[in-house]
């Protein structure tokens, strides 16, 4: 039975709180640590049989108890407590973006160099059904060699203003779990990135120096291309689908639902809207996607989403936002320089 | 080139005569015959190609130079002018159905004895893409042995009551194009019919003595069981649906609509109500319906509809109003006795 | 926190296990009872953490700690061990049927009778997500006053002929299921029950005297008519499907998948197929069940499905077995005089 | 009843006569000049009730009963023989293009400059159903404001490598098309085109120095960006679907089928494949598309597509290839200069 630690009891910390409470066999959480920790949250942790909370994640860190850590405190803290939790022989489970800073990233690939310990990304969506259906379908050569990817990916509200402020920009805060999905449904990485962008759904989000509405055009190393579309609102919600076409079919996914109920009436034909947001539709990935990392370190396999898992879409982003301010293509070497 | 002659011009005749002057090559229109002709209809099958109209449709029947009959007039003439068109040596197109009375429809089968003149009945939904797909589907054996045959067939209106009382009965007037429809997907009669029925629609139906709502189950030759659901009134539009299910699989076709487009908004995800009623959903079977007749002249080969094609619908309209007055199971034996 | 023991630890018993362990926080599971109790079992149930197994019952139904008992054995001994659980003064969850003996369900509610014990049975399917879509937009006047129902519930795979003889026929094994779900979603009890049945998918089962496929008309209370369609075995999975067609609309509920992946290529447009079986298709809807069985105690409020609900679907599948074997719509008050 | 002269008889010539002879009331053909004019082509052209046949299209100019002449010749032709025709004096229906090169196309706009005649662009697919049921939507307000277009176009089989030497290369031969319904989706022009190209399907199309696989970002004049994926093979068949997301929803339509028949078996759930091309997919378009144009001039008001509108998709084209060329965005300004 490995023993975890939780940094971060925040919106994402709670999801990993309960999948490892009430779906991981081989895996209990010893202790949640975080900074605002108060009463309500220490009961709710309790009835989820977190054996201890605290403020203060050094004593995750530093209990030679804890096999694992999982960080889910606020961006800025991924990159050096990930390299504290190795440091201290700690198997790591990151929240993506491991950083929006290419060295900082670079400092954990450092710090796990020499050691067996596992690191795993958050990309949650790749543990989603559908999207595993797609990728499965690609891998299985169902459609031959892809040659056209796509991806549409909207949220159903936009942030706040504050918040896009220290989002790092709308690429590596929301089209960076994009990023990763062209490239687990490709199989392959990236060589160039162009981006046509705008501020169409909030101008306060321009003044905040950011965009809202994008599409995204990738050369991939395969010789695919592939196309995200993204807005941070879409008032019918989330909407997360994907399409691979390629030299001898094409395997598509959308939207799910919370019924497949369909009303007919004097008005037309209407099904339910998409399931609202992340938690709604992303919930069974979460748990999937922390399974996978318990598994991987129970078996000393892989996890599927190494810390150069966690780089690549920080590169994408990152070529994403020169190509905005330069209006040209940019090649992903142009970033690694 | 053949030339026909069209009993009735009003809403199916003018469907067949469209039909004929824009889609069928090998006939043209000589004659349209209709008591109530007036200018209006009279200058519009002149636009048609249309040679000649008149009031008498003896004209029609004396004409030596018309080949073919079209029998578009009021179902109590279908049957007589059937025996005077075969007598003068006419092929015939008849409209559903052939009569409500079986001793009618048995005095055209015996004009017919001895003669080579085509006799097709109007059932246009065989000609339907949807419905043609699922015959075609089971007679290639694609859902094995069909175990059981579903048909939904509702009107977007009801009838006036005026119309109930000369109409025969739901039963005849309706659900006559299910029952052909069973037969069509089962490839086999029907053994007994059942059914379950109900005024909910319009109390003034149930005053002129028929009713508007019901459940026929039917015991097929083939021990398949058929269910049709029937009812005048969808506030939708009109539904057509069907679906048989076999020892190897189901096949199913849905409605058909003016366009695929959806609408995702705050209140759902809406798609276009089906086609209005029989003339939006059936114009091109009715096109192919005609043509057919017209081919089976031409070439020489049996009309896809023979004149027991329409006798068997009537067999089981009768046995459904006789299952409602004596609440029990009615064999299609018994009707003919 | 409740304290729960459970009785029968097979399929549907291991299911509710899962479920109380990770899903719902009022109840604990004390004691978990089956004759056939092994290792294998005690060892998973002790991971579900379960405090103790036993192969005797009697150690469940005497112990003052236990406050609710899930009756997950087999059906001829559902209502004893109801009666005993009840006179022991612990509510009850019991697996559908509750008997097939009007007299026993009927020794239950005279057991109730003056208690204040809650008794719920296990017709799993209201909690699905689809169904209860369809009985929401119905109670919610969405489709205006229900006239047609159709049930489609059909099975991947025919039990074994040795099963069929102990079951009780398909309409007190499977349809009871629809019966319970026609009178979910039309709100009302059936007055009356015609049946058209055969024997197609496998002759061993009319060899073992009951029927493997069935057409069921009801007449409601409230005027709908009804319509069931079963099979024992479609090819392509577990097919439950539900319409309640009504004066102003219409509210149709398709299968579940496990992705909504659609594979295009020159073969055609293909989806995943129906997910396989119950164990798939309801687990959630059996999570939601149960919770809303410890829900009704902690809250002390009426299960959602008492024992009259119980009784009424046996009732329903009575009449079915008769109007087969006398080949006659029978209504319900025949089979209660 | 306008007098037709119809110059070109090869594919969509013979698309255009049908249409004229079977669904438009007021226009008769008179003349059909094609080059390559044989017995056979007569013989079917006399069957259409065409008067009279040629090899001399200067025939049909120089005839002064001739009211309006359908161009339906080879590419290079479309721009010299509207001049001819204008300045006969007769109104013109062009195929697209109208030429690559924008001075010819200006040729025509000077001709036409002080004339009453109507000129027409053969864009058919702004005749489609569907794509008039998104255009509508859009237009009625139904989505808001738009912010992401996105056209999927798709052939079946790709052309000879001799057909992609002459043809302009893909942008102007193919994508023209969507180019076209970037325009009427969006309501107004494009200000710059990025294309990401690939040649994927065929190397001897690379050899022929065209493309075959692209995606093309376009920033619209209301601030909308759009997207464009082509391939000049789907092995599924004929791929056009598009999509308008906009402040208040979506709005989005699929391909057409030849009917909605689902087979669902131990393989999957199959539909039919899209409509094999565009005869299949725009018959009924190019129908309406002729008859918007005869309507235009019995009723003199605006062709739906004048000549500006054959300008616009062919300045998109020009610039789509300088964005390959010179791989980066490219203004439409920078090719009319």
């Amino acid at each position: 039975m490995l023993k975890v630690g939780i940094i971060g009891a925040g919106r994402i910390g709670k999801v990993h709180i309960t999948s490892i409470s009430t779906r991981v066999k081989d895996a209990s959480i010893k202790t949640v640590a975080d900074p605002f920790m108060n009463d309500e949250t220490a009961q709710w942790a309790k009835g989820m049989g977190v054996e201890h909370v605290t403020k203060d994640y050094k004593e995750i860190i530093d209990d030679p108890e804890i096999d694992a850590v999982l960080i889910c405190s606020s961006t800025d803290t991924h990159s050096p407590i990930s390299v504290e939790a190795i440091k201290a022989g700690k198997h790591v489970f990151c929240e993506k973006p491991i950083d929006h800073d290419i060295d900082k990233i670079q400092a954990v690939i450092d710090a796990l160099k020499g050691t067996n310990l596992k690191y795993m990304v958050g990309f949650n969506r790749r543990f989603d059904h559908n999207f595993e259906a797609v990728q499965a379908a690609v891998a299985a050569g169902k459609i031959g060699r892809p040659e056209i990817i796509k991806i549409t990916s909207r949220d159903p509200e936009p942030p706040s203003p504050e918040y896009v402020k220290v989002s790092g920009g709308m690429f590596l805060d929301m089209t960076i779990h994009d990023f990763d999905m062209v490239r687990f449904l490709a199989g392959c990485d990236a060589e160039e990135v162009y981006v046509q962008a705008a501020n169409l759904v909030d101008p306060a989000i321009g003044e905040a120096g950011d965009v809202d509405t994008a599409v995204i055009t990738l050369k991939m190393e395969n010789g695919a291309i592939a196309v995200i579309d993204n807005c941070r609102k879409a008032v019918y919600g989330y909407d997360q689908r994907a399409e691979v076409f390629g030299s001898e079919g094409m395997v598509a996914v959308t939207n799910d639902s919370a019924s497949s109920a369909v009303i007919s009436n004097a008005q037309g034909v209407t099904g339910e809207k998409p399931l609202f947001f992340f938690l709604e539709r992303y919930m069974d990935a979460y748990g999937k996607e922390v399974t996978e990392f318990i598994n991987a370190i129970v078996n000393d396999t892989d996890t599927p989403l190494g810390v150069e898992d966690g780089l690549k879409p920080v590169l994408m982003g990152l070529a994403a936002k020169k190509s905005v301010k330069e209006h040209r293509p940019v090649k992903i070497s142009e970033i690694m320089g």
